[in-house]
């Protein structure tokens, strides 16, 4: 399988290097023979029919922040993504570049190119998806390819999958979730330590779980996004984060937290959606499964006939996340062979 | 698809319900169009080639304990499982009778019996799996018919397919669960209340969570056997219940369960397979998402590369088992139109 890299961040090139290293185990457990033929980052882009050197791609990365090492007769510096996805044959783009909410770019319009061109699509950028899924669905059933986007809701914890391969013959009520670690960790340093918002904010900062601006997780737009990927995949809704009513955690008092422990309740920032989708902080019983501490992520189905469930795990991470993106490709190459 | 249930207690009757009152949308969604054609209970048989009326069935079951309403063209006393198996022309055998840990029969002679006369067959009967789980995929996979078990574990909680169908790429490393509820809602009374191990039964029982025989659940027996099919299942092991190195909760005190909290851990009865198989109370941090309260189940798999992923939810209940069963069927007709 011929794949473009668009986007060269932690989760590709985590995924680049486990494709790398495991070579031999994919094409042994699920018939997979992975060629990069195609990394396209924001300096420029690097393809190759034969197949791109991994290791020097990710060696040139951390050494220089470019591909320039694998070198002029590949990389190609201020080569655009749009050049590549036409150009270069492949079966594969994975689109991987920074979620942007507003107009969703520059990840929609190289969906949307892939997709016309007839190439299967992995997309772990949010901002196309929140923006647009029920769109880019269609668009990817005219054009008669596979769109899958594993690594958008929960990192590695397997999310959608869990909800469309696992729960068949149920039917899903609602769903619940705690879709954002950055806001856990918050709210769980606030309850555990009695810290304030912008101490347990700046701890976060510290610690690499918030970024200098946090504005997309605390003020609850990435949960937001994550709400409506699983809901239009889910349940069939056809939302996009417009619909959704949000509010983040930058309000929550120390008092607020203290208030909803007096009630044996833990303050969590939680996406619902069931007669309306919402993302808000609420309080959940901490005797409840959703009440998860730190970055963990947690979502609940609620079912019938088989009740709630719950599953929890890491909802963010490079290697985790990458492991979505494998997922996805391994669905893509069954696919294939029915 | 041609139905014989062998038991007809909670799990078999909820599920009979079921696809009694979701008929017309198992044809529309699923392609299927379930007929019982018999039901076997420990009195007695009712067969019918042209399907059983199930709400007859279900009433009758209900005010006299047997299914003579049926009717004396449909039912005779005295007939037995394996007569009804050979004889009554069907396509899945759904073996729901008693757990029996030492010859797992009446159950492994019904699994066997129906492989051999080219019968699918869902087992919900843990029995049969924790002693030849081994033999019986064998066999079935010699005679080629499908042979699912989802409602042995978790319940309606889709424990086994999560493993199965949602982790690909990724390797597990071990697993670890909380895998019986009777036995966690005993812990969780005993640490919330402070009462002692009789006590928290006695009320266990008054609820109907455990039984007057407390023995499988409390002596850690149940949950061997779901550790025994999880691990076969998942892993890749054939392990038998004869392999696990089980601990139930009887010896836990008071002083046990203090000793734990001191330290921020909930005393649980956990199911751990790795290195080697084991059944024992251990400390699990009050914090991880392994520690549920009450009557919940929980599993957690330790993979690579997306870190540790738990699954929580309800363990019990006819409903929400049938919901498992149905599932299992779901899946048969799918890999029939394969």
């Amino acid at each position: 399988m011929r794949i473009v890299l668009v986007g060269f961040g932690v989760v590709s090139r985590s995924f680049a290097d486990i494709i790398h290293t495991q070579a031999s185990a994919l094409s042994k457990d699920h018939g997979i023979r992975p060629r990069v033929v195609g990394i396209v980052d924001s300096r420029g882009a690097a393809t190759s029919a034969d197949g791109i050197d991994i290791q020097t791609a990710l060696r040139s990365k951390e050494a220089t922040g470019t591909l320039n090492e694998l070198g002029a007769n590949i990389y190609t510096e201020g080569k655009g993504a749009l050049d590549v996805i036409r150009e270069v044959d492949c079966e594969v783009v994975i689109e991987a570049t920074p979620s942007e909410l507003t107009r969703g770019e520059p990840g929609l319009s190289h969906v949307r190119t892939a997709m016309k061109e007839g190439r299967h699509v992995i997309c772990v950028n949010k901002g196309p998806l929140a923006l647009a899924m029920p769109a880019l669905m269609e668009l990817a059933n005219h054009n008669d390819v596979k769109f899958k986007f594993s690594g958008t809701v929960g990192g590695g914890t397997p999310v959608l999958d869990l909800a469309k391969k696992c729960l068949e013959g149920c039917s899903i009520n609602s769903i619940r979730g705690i879709l954002n670690g950055t806001c856990n960790y918050i709210l769980t340093k606030m309850t555990s330590e009695g810290v304030e918002m912008k101490d347990a904010l700046a701890e976060a900062q510290k610690l690499g779980y918030a970024e200098a601006d946090p504005t997309a997780d605390v003020g609850g737009f990435d949960s937001a996004c994550k709400l409506v990927i699983t809901s239009n995949y889910v349940l069939g809704t056809s939302l996009s984060i417009k619909d959704v009513d949000i509010t983040g955690i930058t309000g929550v008092t120390k008092e607020d937290i203290a208030s909803a422990e007096a009630d044996a309740k833990a303050l969590k920032l939680i996406g619902f959606v069931g007669d309306k989708a919402r993302v808000a902080p609420e309080q959940v019983p901490v005797t409840h499964p959703l009440n998860v501490s730190g970055t963990f992520n947690a979502i609940t189905f609620d079912t019938d006939p088989a009740g709630e469930i719950t599953l929890v795990g890491k909802g963010a991470g490079g290697r985790e996340t990458a492991s979505s993106v494998l997922r996805d490709l391994i669905e893509i190459r069954k696919d294939f062979a029915r």
